[in-house]
């Protein structure tokens, strides 16, 4: 079993780095953070390669494999995170090489080391990041009992709640070709709706556009068909974390899901941020994971010591929604809502021992979202259609604007982060995008 | 728009080969065919490649390219059908490609000509398949109204054929991970289920362990994402048809399945027939779309003459199952049902127009199943579901044996055709797959 669970010399919140911008104390992304990307200089042809956040800047893993300032597992690690365009190749060595990876670099850009790494640093404002991996198959789980208990109310007035739901991490499979990195755009996708009143459906530009505040993970080494993963061994088959916007076509969802899942509301995009923090990066925020008494306790596969004492992960997510008017005004981004993955009903451990336990396989760049992560309060919600009830209530967003799903021009932002005191901070950055208007 | 509908010099029936066995009556690849597959000799270290079967023949793409035996498009085509070991690019390169390369194909082994392709040709008893496609994505769909009628009885009594059911080509992401080619084994899969007299669910192997009869659709040339692809430009965008055996774990399903639809009832294994069968090939068997006047018309966009005229395509589709018995007895297949995927409810053409009505991106070599290809009699049933009438009545192998749903060891084969009066015949092969024990 793999040891990014634990504790070691790169969580110490006293390390500091030279890089000084990685020291202020709202970075994301401080010398304990070190996650990973795919990025080129913005505008440019270079090809894209592994790169890591200190700070305000990357470490481009091209110029520390050139230079070979690494040597053993850390140097085969950045090696193989810059020979490729994705970070599939580096994600399927396993976790141990990039954890050495993680303590080289930790060592590099501590405050007092020799700078040797100053060649290789790239300003994130002058980079432009892709996919971090090619995503062979991307599954959407349904974790937030909260969300699934709202909008069950919606679709099944009397029936909100199934009843497999506290027994099953219900999951579906979902489009890999359109997921996208921050900074997409996409076109309000045209699709079939029925209105309750209509006789009949029609085709027409989305009416109820909606995100979801997700959490992104990628798998890291892989399994064999027919071979599961045990739940107390999926440390060892998961990379990182990111944030995760998985658009939403409600009106689209109520007439089509039925009665094999959602489909073309689903699928038109979906968004990642472009840096994966590392469940190694996470272990200081990992919490105990609880099933209330009154509720069904998981079945065996699904249970562990392990997973009840750290399964959880107490990470704060945030949605912000800015319109065009507060583009054209330069106001700030609205906060609409702000959640926590702790609140999950199910924990990432459980997704992935879940997942295979029928022998399904999973590769390295897989890519599994949570659901929407919705927390028990109104304000918590990870939706529009949370937030409008349903589409029934508007929500203010204090400049004379307000919206009950999302116009065209909105650009929705994700942001992430853990914090806490005795720890350093660990930033998700953000992901950003932005509807444009039907093609129809 | 293309002209892969249209018949031209190579759709003759009356066209022989030099390659004797494709003249026989029952090939199932006579030069009227030329299905593309990736291949190399069984065993060997070579790497895969393109090839084209031609009667108990294959062609090697990659000799033909070394040793430039064509020229123009079709040397182009070939060129790129054996540079890497999956035919993703040369379906990309679109239709006008494979139709150039199949006319020099055709042209060279026709009787009578210089036998150039002789030292080109490997047999096929001397070759072992892959993959032809690195599966980005797979959508399987559920256009056979009669399946989901059946189906539909069995989990829903009261409510089998939803209302979106004749407005909307229903269809849901599957899993590509573990797709695999003919000569696939897989383990029973392990899962959740709840009989409906259980309290609780518990984990075992699967008991209801079904394949379910499908036609496999390959994407040529992609969209961009944002832009729908016409109902009348499908054509341009279709590479070819195979067989599918989307293997099911009933039980599982029933278990997990709402409200997201199917997930590890699905994903532990679903198995391809190695060849691909141009939409070219299948011009003689196009036929008349039509739809119950009592039904409801398509919308806009799933409708148009020319679907109407020629939207469907006559091919026959067979099940046989092999078991241990059978196999240690040498006793023959036995066949269990026959359908035709001219009983489909949508054409293939309306699953590419509605797939990409809301702008989601396909790429050369995603791929659609049909869904389960059921006919209007109980002899054309296409999964075990349906002909053990959900379980409860056994099927008669006829040797002392019986099915109500798979055993281990049993082998199922899915077989398809097309064959008339006036028209060669076009096969496309087998595929076979073999359920092992359950790993638990």
């Amino acid at each position: 079993m793999s040891n990014v669970n634990k504790l070691n010399e790169t969580h110490d919140p006293a390390l500091k780095s030279w890089v000084d911008s990685a020291n202020q104390t709202n970075s994301d992304f401080p010398i304990q953070n070190l996650p990973f990307a795919v990025f080129r200089r913005s505008g440019s042809n270079e090809a894209f390669r592994g790169g890591v956040a200190i700070g305000d800047q990357v470490v481009d893993l091209e110029a520390v494999a050139e230079n070979e300032l690494f040597s053993g597992e850390a140097a085969a690690a950045a090696a193989k995170a810059c020979a490729q365009p994705t970070l599939n190749s580096f994600m399927g060595m396993g976790v141990a090489y990039a954890s050495a990876l993680r303590l080289a670099l930790s060592r590099a850009l501590r405050e007092g080391g020799d700078k040797a790494l100053q060649s290789c640093l790239i300003a994130q404002s002058d980079v432009e990041f892709d996919l971090p991996a090619t995503i062979g198959d991307y599954t959407d789980f349904y974790t937030s009992v909260h969300h699934a208990t709202s909008v069950g109310k919606l679709f099944r007035p009397d029936n909100p709640l199934l009843p497999n739901y506290k027994w099953v991490p219900i999951g579906y499979h979902g489009r890999s070709s359109s997921i996208g990195v921050s900074g997409q755009t996409f076109h309000r996708p045209v699709g079939q709706t029925k209105a309750p009143d209509a006789e009949v459906p029609s085709l027409g530009p989305c009416k109820r556009l909606d995100y979801e505040l997700e959490l992104g993970i990628y798998i890291g080494q892989g399994n064999e068909m027919g071979d599961a993963i045990e739940l107390d061994d999926s440390d060892d088959h998961v990379f990182g974390f990111c944030l995760f916007n998985d658009w939403s076509a409600r009106d689209i969802q109520a007439w089509e899901y039925q009665p094999l899942g959602p489909f073309l509301a689903k699928n038109f995009a979906s968004t990642v941020s472009p840096w994966i923090v590392t469940l190694e990066a996470m272990a200081p925020y990992r919490t105990p994971w609880t099933r209330d008494a009154a509720d069904p306790q998981p079945l065996p596969y699904l249970e562990s010591d392990a997973n009840r004492e750290q399964g959880g992960f107490d990470i704060k997510l945030e949605v912000l929604i800015q319109t065009e008017k507060m583009r054209l005004e330069n106001q700030e981004d609205k906060s609409v809502s702000l959640s926590n993955f702790s609140y999950s009903y199910w924990t990432v451990a459980q997704m992935v021992a879940h997942h295979t336990v029928n022998g399904c396989n999973l590769k390295p760049g897989d890519f599994l979202g949570s659901g929407t992560q919705s927390g028990p309060d109104y304000e918590e919600s990870g939706s529009l259609l949370e937030l409008s009830r349903g589409g029934k209530e508007s929500i203010d967003l204090g400049n004379g604007e307000s919206r009950t799903f999302l116009n065209d021009g909105d650009t929705v932002v994700l942001k992430g982060w853990c914090q806490k005191e005795g720890a350093a901070r660990i930033g998700f950055g953000e992901v950003r995008s932005t509807v444009l208007p039907a093609k129809i």
